[in-house]
Parts: C-alpha cells; sequence; structure tokens
C-alpha cells in the first residue's frame, strides 16, 4: 500500500466507526509456513461471528433456561416471555404490519420449505437461476417458471413483469427473490419487484438471508408479503431462522411439523382415530421444544444491530467493500463476477476468479499462508456461478469442494465475505495476501485430499 | 421428616453419586410470601437444564465458530470437524451399527416428522394412543392404527403383535413407540416390541426423547431400526435434536428440506427447468448451514453422561425417584398416575393429582410459595393423560394452561421430573411442599390470567 493511500484511508477511517466486537477476534491460527495470526474471519456470508454482545446475553441467560410453554416454575416463565419477546423484537426489526406472523425456523432455508409447503392449491412460483438454493429448490411440489438471469435490476423487473402476465391459467403465484445476492452481493429491486408482483395479483418472499445481516429491511415499506433470513448470518449462530409475514396462508396450511406445541386439542374418536385441533397461531408451525436460545440470540442481534444504527454499519461496510474492490481490481488476474456491472449497490459480498489458479488452490493458500478464511466452490447457487463463469451444466464442482487438482482450469469460485465484526486489518491482510499470491506464487505445496486442498505437510 | 427417616436419606445419600453440576443451580427467585430461594428445575421432561460441562464445552468453542461444509479457511475446517465429530459421538452414544445414520435435526418431534417424510408407499403405521403427541401425530399422511392403552408391558406387546399380524394387506408396517412415558415415566418393553415388530414384518422406531437422558440407549441391543431423541431433555438445549438408524429409508426418501447442503449439483434443463442430483448421506436431510453447536452440544452431553457412568447415575435417580414416590405415597390425598402398576421400573418422571386441587392452582403455588418448577396440563400426550385420569374426550385443558379457576375439579395432573442435575434438597423441598400445601393449603390467593393460574398481587 502507498504512503498517500495508507493516508487516505486513515482519513476516511475517522469517518466511519469502529468494527462491533464478534466473539474470535483474538483467536490465533497457525501457519504453514511457520508462525502464528489472529484468524481473518472473511466467510460472513456463510456464518457470521457471534456478536460479543449477542454471547453476552446468551450467557447471562442460559442459566435462566426453562421449559417454554410447559411450565408453571418460574424459569419456565421467563423462558417463556424471553422467546414471546424475541417474537416481538423481530416483528419489529422487520417494521412487521400488524397482523403479520413471525414463526421460528432453524435457518432461511427451514423457513423457505416451510412457506412451500403453505402454497394454495394451483400456485405457481416463479424464481431466477440466480437464487440459492434455498430459495431455488423448496418448490417442487409446485409448478415452477425458473426464470433467466437479468443482466440488470431493471431486467430483472421485466423479466419478472413478463413471465407473471402470461401465465396461463392467471391462478394464484409465488415470487421468491433473494434481497441480496450470496455470489455477488449485488442488491436486488425488492420493491420494484414487489411492485410488480402484486400489479399481477402474484405474492413475494424475500429471501433476506444476505440482505438483513447488512441492511435494514422494512417488510411493510418494501411492500413484501413474507421475509426469511437465518441467525447464523445474522451474528447469532444458535439454530435458528425467522419466516415472518403474511398470516392467511401460514394458517390455511397443514402444520409444518406435526406435534405437541402444534396441536390445542388432541382426542380419540370412537372409530379409534385421532383428531386434532391445531393452533392458528405462529405455535402452529413451531411444533416441538422452540429452541428459545436461538430465538433469543436472534433478538439480541437484532438490537444489537438497531442500536449501533444503519447508516453506520453501511457506512462502515461501504469503506470495507471499496477497500477490496479497489485492492481486487489492482490485480490485472482477477476477475469478480457480476450480474449487474460495476455501479450497483451491492453488500460485502465479493466473488472473483484469479486467472490461471484453481479457485480452490487460491483458498486453501489464503488460509494456510495468511491466515484468512474464505470459501471457494458455487456458493449453492450452481447455476449462477456457472452463468457468470461462463461454464456449461456439465461443469462440476460441489459446494466448496475443489473440483480439480491444483494448476488445473478452476470451474469453482472465489468469495471473500464481510460485515459488522470486521476489522480493517481483515481486508488489509486479505487485499495484501491477493496481491502477493498472483505476482509470487504460492509458497508451499498443495494437494487434494478428500476433495479438499490441503497444504502438503 | 422424622428424624428416623432423615438418618435413613443421609445413609442412602452416601451410596448415591452427586448430582451433575447444571446451569442455574445457583439461581435464586423470588417467594410470593417473601425472599428468594434457589430454583429447583423439576421439569426437565419439558427441558433440562444445560449440564455445566456442556456450557463450558460450548463456551469454549463459541470463538473458533465458523462455517460448516463450506469454507476453506482454519475455523471453517475445524468446525466441519467438530460437526462431524459430533455425529460419530452420537453414533457410539447409541450404539449405532456400521449402515446407519446420524441426521441432526431440530428435536424429537422434527426427527420423527422427518421418518413420516420417509415411509415407503403403502407403509402402514402402529402407535399407542399413550404416546407424546411428537409420536402419535406425525404421521398423517399414512395409515395409522392407533392402539389402545396397555395396562402391563406384556398387553403392549400382545396388543402390538395382535395389529400388526391383523393386518391387511400385509404390507410394510412401522411400530413407534416410546422408551419412556414423559407422563408416568414407566419403561416400555422395547426389546419386546421390537422382535414383535420384525417378527411381523415390521420396523420400529423408538422415541428416545425420555429415555435417553435416563437410561443407555443401545440400538444395536434393543434391535430397534430408529431411534429419536432431544439435546433440550438431554442437557443441551440448544436447538439439535437426532434421528439414528437405518440408512434405506433415509436414502430413498426425498430430502426433508431442499436446498444447499443436500444437493450435490444443481443444473438448469435446456427447456428452462432444474436437476437436481441430492447427497445420499444424512446431509440429504439436513439443508441449510448446520446447527454445529447444536450439534457439538449434544456430542458433549453423550460424552459427560457416558464418562459419569449409567451405573451411578441411575443409582442416583433410583434413589430421587423412591424419595419422592415415598413422599408423595404419605399424603392420601395425592394420586400418581401410572398405566403398570407401583412396581413398575420408571425414569424420574411422575404424574399425580390432589384431591380437592385444581393441578394448575397447585403447581402455581408450588412455584410462586416454594420456588418449585413443576408442569401442568397434559403433557402434549392428550390422550393418554385422559385415560389416566378417567375424563373422557370432552375435558379441554391445553398444554399447560390451566382449564379452570383455583378451586374447580382438575381435569389436567402436575408433573414432576428430575434428573442428573438434581440435588436431594430439590426432590426434599418438593415433598415437603406437596405435604404442606395438602395439610394447611395455599397462603396465598391466586387467580387465572390469560390461561395461567397466578398468585394475585
Amino acid at each position: 500500500m502507498s504512503a498517500t493511500t495508507a493516508a487516505a484511508d486513515r482519513t476516511v477511517c475517522r469517518a466511519v466507526p469502529e468494527a462491533l466486537p464478534v466473539l474470535g477476534r483474538d483467536v490465533t491460527v497457525p501457519l504453514v509456513t511457520g508462525g502464528e495470526v489472529t484468524y481473518a474471519a472473511l466467510d460472513y456470508a456463510a456464518s457470521a461471528p457471534a456478536l460479543q454482545r449477542v454471547w453476552d446475553d446468551v450467557a447471562a441467560y442460559a442459566p435462566y433456561y426453562g421449559s417454554v410453554h410447559r411450565g408453571a416454575g418460574y424459569l419456565s416463565q421467563l423462558s417463556t416471555d424471553l422467546f414471546e419477546n424475541a417474537r416481538e423484537a423481530v416483528a419489529g426489526f422487520l417494521g412487521c404490519r400488524p397482523d403479520d406472523q413471525v414463526v421460528f425456523t432453524r435457518s432461511t432455508t427451514d423457513s423457505l420449505n416451510l412457506l412451500a409447503r403453505a402454497l394454495p392449491a394451483g400456485c405457481r412460483v416463479f424464481v431466477f437461476e440466480t437464487e440459492h438454493h434455498a430459495s431455488l429448490l423448496p418448490w417442487q411440489d409446485a409448478d415452477v417458471t425458473c426464470l433467466d438471469a437479468p443482466r440488470s435490476p431493471r431486467q430483472a423487473v421485466e423479466t419478472l413483469e413478463r413471465a407473471l402476465a402470461d401465465r396461463d391459467p392467471h391462478g394464484p403465484a409465488l415470487v421468491c427473490v433473494t434481497g441480496a445476492s450470496n455470489v455477488t452481493g449485488e442488491l436486488w429491486p425488492v420493491r420494484e419487484l414487489a411492485a410488480a408482483a402484486h400489479a399481477h395479483g402474484a405474492r413475494i418472499v424475500l429471501d433476506a438471508a444476505q440482505l438483513a445481516p447488512h441492511h435494514p429491511v422494512d417488510i411493510t415499506g418494501l411492500d413484501v408479503d413474507w421475509v426469511a433470513f437465518s441467525g447464523h448470518k445474522l451474528y447469532a449462530p444458535f439454530g435458528s431462522g425467522v419466516l415472518a409475514g403474511r398470516a392467511d396462508w401460514l394458517r390455511a396450511a397443514e402444520p409444518y411439523l406435526a406435534g405437541g406445541g402444534a396441536s390445542r386439542k388432541v382426542t380419540r374418536r370412537q372409530d379409534g382415530g385421532v383428531d386434532v385441533e391445531w393452533h392458528e397461531s405462529a405455535a402452529r408451525h413451531e411444533a416441538g421444544s422452540p429452541n428459545v436460545i436461538g430465538a433469543y440470540s436472534i433478538a439480541s442481534a437484532c438490537k444489537a444491530l438497531t442500536e449501533a444504527g444503519w447508516d453506520a454499519l453501511i457506512a462502515r461496510e461501504e469503506y470495507l467493500i471499496a477497500k477490496v474492490r479497489a485492492g481486487l481490481a489492482a490485480v490485472p488476474e482477477v476477475r469478480v463476477l457480476s450480474l449487474f456491472g460495476d455501479d450497483a449497490p451491492r453488500v460485502g459480498v465479493i466473488s472473483f476468479v484469479v486467472e490461471g489458479w484453481n479457485s480452490s488452490h487460491f483458498a486453501a493458500a489464503l488460509s494456510a499462508e495468511y491466515g484468512i478464511g474464505v470459501r471457494d466452490g458455487l456458493f449453492c447457487a450452481h447455476p449462477l456461478v456457472r452463468t457468470l463463469l461462463g461454464t456449461g451444466p456439465q461443469a462440476q464442482g460441489e459446494c466448496g469442494a475443489p473440483e480439480a487438482a491444483p494448476g488445473e482450469k478452476s470451474l469453482n469460485a472465489i468469495r471473500v465475505s464481510f460485515g459488522a465484526g470486521t476489522p480493517d486489518e481483515h481486508v488489509e491482510r486479505f487485499v495484501t495476501a491477493v496481491a502477493e499470491l498472483v505476482r509470487d506464487g504460492a509458497r508451499w505445496e498443495y494437494r487434494t485430499e478428500e476433495g479438499r486442498c490441503v497444504p502438503v505437510v
């Protein structure tokens, strides 16, 4: 980094807030080349570290843990209140409408599978091929229209409008769309897509897994019908997710899980069979003992992010994004993957390939030689990554697994992602490492072992 | 307590091990009558406190949390290893056969719903009406035979054998049975039921939610096909559960959740549709980012219980059970609910009613005046509790909610449950409190508020 750049960086740095404290910020990892460094967690798009505040809240609550909804004791009542207050906190975080339901699930994947089970008869689903598999695949029992990757937000809206207008019969429809791509980080025109959906008599669910950790999500302002997100990407990795939105389809659906908590009354009939009355509240889809720690941790994260202030969080993230993009742009061998072009607004999720490098090899070297954790693979968005790479459907490549030995042409990409807990040093180290690896090559030998690229030791 | 009983107790006490340290053992709660006491958590059958050891393991791991199965970084690989090692640890804990799969779910309810989605075509399901709703209700899409409550273990086996023999057509069948009742704590003759199932060409899944925290569960020794249990009843309340057992039905089934992690390869077809190759391993049913903290916490609990030793744990629990049963037997107004009679072997789960008392009122007084947390209601086993109470299907009563004002005839029961973390003092206080409440009545006024019996303040 030149002295001028460093000075400019310091100037900008003073204008943006500090990173929020996260767990693991002092963890050191060994380098294959000797010594140890603090771990640079740059795979936030898969799983973000817990906010220290979230951990502290969980740790403070843990001794008071009790059976939710099910006990007469003091701690049971406290835990029940905590769980239901978490629901309220999430509703507030998302700007829910008064009649919306907030269902605690285990992840975005689970949330969208739940919604898929709640589709009305004859409902057609519209998804872009660019979606994460969690948004792309749950609709198998419905009639799905898979839309081609758009090359601009405007084209996305036009493609959707045309598809919705052309549907035959013009029956119930659901659009499922991401708020921010888990591959390119690019923001999708959610408000415009929602308007298009509603104009054509369809509903829309927002996959906010990658959006919610980076930007405010206002279900009312965006006018989307449902929002889904995961705790583990929102600094609350305790096994919970959320589906929030319109109650009518959820109330009309069969319970997602059959069991206690979802059932209000169970009786045997004279003929030996069993009759069940199900709840109509969110509990209908939450059978089994609720994951109160998971729900509470999400509420804690919502509160922490809100209190930190979105303007400050976004300003800091923009600063980190600019740093990373400038660093990658300075290396001609690097190609950043993009659907909507350089100027598209985005969150801190950036995927790229490096000419002459196998992505798995590159990612392994970042880890082993620099203590940097990124991800390589197709990022559970196979059609999108193949479209961006220009490779055909014949191209192999599992989530995270290298498809070829080091040195061969890569069919995977590398993804770097970060967020509210990322210190400057992590992205600076990353930018330096990319430049060094491209310039000097890896300093170590690597080999493929059980589908993973690892240093030879 | 008489001086003689106290002396005898001390003698027995020296012969049994200490309670295992759990979180919350020092938590104090206010009494409505003034002052504070340490909270006596006696609702283990709903949710047990975390073992201190489990919490310590989770706390030690938390800073090292990383994206499972999905990252190239050091902490991602560490987390992936931790997750897969947890699977191995659970397989060992359950004595799994080499070909068995261990799927991490979110609870027993989730595990049984997963198995319900994996039934082969035409599979008939056999369940006793005595099951928890988690075992009773997930089979709605199948042809279910609900069996009458047996009054002895032998009758259970005979009833099942007859039903299986009589089934027409004699096609595929699954028996779902609990290992220990969540209402009476009584042990079911699992090995004999499994033998009966197999003799009649059926398979069997064991609901071990209440058994696994109290007794070793040996899937091979019991010769059951699957076992399901929950972390939150096994001192690991971090949102995970387990389904372990035969791989064939699981491999043949559609993925439980559709999404990333479960999909090996996703490609768009020429016609615009999407083709998916699904994994055949446990990952097939674990789409979305795994709850690594949940899985790790279960593995930690399995290890802690195994190291404490089942002989010692069972000896201590027998001692606590004897204390509670002796205390309840000394109060003529108390009727303990039982299917199999006084001599039936059981775990530390005991339900009862008190003549002249509304169960919700009684449970509220135990909490408010003694700091004791039990549960009142129908315990998500409505048909069983109604059978045991002798009330008809018309009797109302939600999980945990009082159905009538204090003083009216109770249609619910009270359940006290405990385990490896329970100190003597908790069950002693409980026994004393029951005797005092029956003898002297509550010292406070109570009223029903939002379906809950609460002290008037």
